[in-house]
């Protein structure tokens, strides 16, 4: 029976520069056209944290080679990943449905997600993001309002906050794309991150968790299934113990259940399983599933992978 | 009369840097939204001289300052540059629609333009782009395939053609998007360029023209006009001397006469007549007009701007 899917692809999927994310896409595309190719509706959502850091080094390089141009914030360098991987994206996908026979329009729609500005992530900046700096670099850029860090002993970096993702700004035409057929890369890099101020949207100084861009992506097309790719084919517990245990299915409960065990590492499997559960718990006919790029048609078919349902 | 306008943004409409752009997109979201209120259906494009040599020399920098990141291609620079333009862009529109009472959704689409890679401009590239280069510098990167050229004694630089646009890929979303009522902002720069070689979309070394990709975007979608927005608010002939003259309007062999008679400045005024005449002659219901951005509304009521017209 045909779905609508939001897919949120990892890391993985898009390669840390451009000619790995070339070659990367072309894997991508070939995973997300199986699943067009079954009749289900798919909406594409992206990460972007090697491009938004390298976008970010590029713009602050150049920012003090020549003072003219200002440092770029961070909601513009988003902006920018999106033009950069959405390109490649809707390329290859493009090609790929071409390939078999489908002439689909495919486009990316460049996307603003609203965060709060009392979110308390904005008091605990924790995501370091773009080059290292000399502690003098860091404490003129602390000095013009950013936060920074000391990075693990290899010196000093700008970090951001990761606030939540509240609303979909530019949900209404993601929404009309995709019901009228067309493929849609939409919520690059989390979305270009804004604080709503009466009618004006401020771009924030963060970077939303594309997991969970992706999930509120999913429940504001009112979608089937919510599946973020990763780089393993099911969520494991007791990872790397003898008595580690794949997992296909859990229930949000027994995935809280987990998490409060402490099963799933920070920045990297909890948030996929926190968007996950989010996602299932939203509505009952709803599942989010975790699986391997390569694995999204069996895992959709209930082959593999692990899925979270209430 | 309601009519569909294609409206394409020069410099002058977006700044030459990022705090110069965020100005000038408040007063060209005013002039726009003006046509908006009185019920015509629009779609936007936009150049982008300054943003994409921005975003080149950023990415150039990078480059050098660590190899792993390799050039980035003329093509992506341009998709970078729709990311960067489209988001304040859409923003500006937004506010300036949600400030008169107006909700309608406003959104960037991604476009690549196809170029005939036989086009004759490649085995000539004419436009300078990005940071002046040592000769020796020029020499590497002519070594690797592009075009340098010396500017004016100011050093090298690279420079790339600029082909004439021949379709736009994303067309069917941009129609779909404006025929629902959405503001659409789309060919970006002229459009990401690329060339096709079977289903396969190869990004091209050159930066397409905004006036010709305005003028076919109008083209394809079938609008009633197409508004080239500039610094001037008529076109003139002897321009400069005693008998200089404002154009209240010109029928497309008037407009060759003059420009045979070299009337109009290659790389400024001559491609914007140029590509009026060329919409003008494709029905002869359509009219293309060149003023002022603030004189966007006088000029399709036709109080003033130079109209051209069968």
């Amino acid at each position: 029976m045909p779905k609508k899917i939001v897919i949120a692809l990892g890391g993985n999927a898009l390669g840390n520069n451009l000619p790995e994310q070339m070659i990367a896409v072309k894997q991508t595309a070939k995973a997300i056209v199986d699943l067009i190719e079954e009749g289900h509706q798919v909406v594409i959502a992206h990460g972007n944290g090697p491009q938004v850091g390298m976008i970010n080094v590029a713009m602050t390089t150049l920012s003090r080679e020549d003072p003219s141009h200002p440092m770029a914030p961070m909601s513009v360098c988003t902006a920018m990943s999106q033009g950069y991987i959405g390109y490649d994206l809707q390329n290859s996908l493009r090609e790929e449905l071409l390939n078999r026979g489908m002439d689909k329009p495919v486009a990316t729609v460049l996307t603003q997600v609203e965060v709060n500005g009392e979110d308390p992530a904005f008091q605990k900046p924790t995501k370091p993001i773009g080059a290292f700096m000399t502690e003098a670099e860091a404490e003129e850029m602390r000095r013009r309002g950013n936060a920074v860090m000391e990075d693990a002993g290899r010196g000093w970096r700008r970090c951001v906050a990761s606030p939540r993702p509240i609303s979909i700004i530019e949900i209404e035409t993601i929404r009309a794309m995709s019901d009228a057929g067309q493929i849609v890369v939409a919520c690059g890099g989390g979305g270009i991150p804004v604080i709503r101020e009466g009618n004006h949207l401020r771009g924030a100084g963060a970077v939303i968790d594309k997991d969970f861009a992706s999930e509120l992506l999913a429940e504001e097309l009112d979608a089937d299934s919510l599946i973020i790719l990763t780089a393993v084919e099911k969520v494991a517990v007791n990872f790397g113990k003898p008595d580690q245990k794949w997992l296909d299915s859990m229930t949000p409960d027994q995935a809280r259940t987990y998490e409060q065990e402490g099963q799933f590492a920070p920045g990297s499997m909890l948030p996929k399983v926190q968007a996950a559960v989010k996602f299932a718990e939203s509505k009952a006919s709803r599942t989010a599933l975790i699986t391997f790029l390569e694995k999204a048609r069996d895992g959709i078919a209930g082959k593999t992978g692990t899925a979270i349902c209430q």
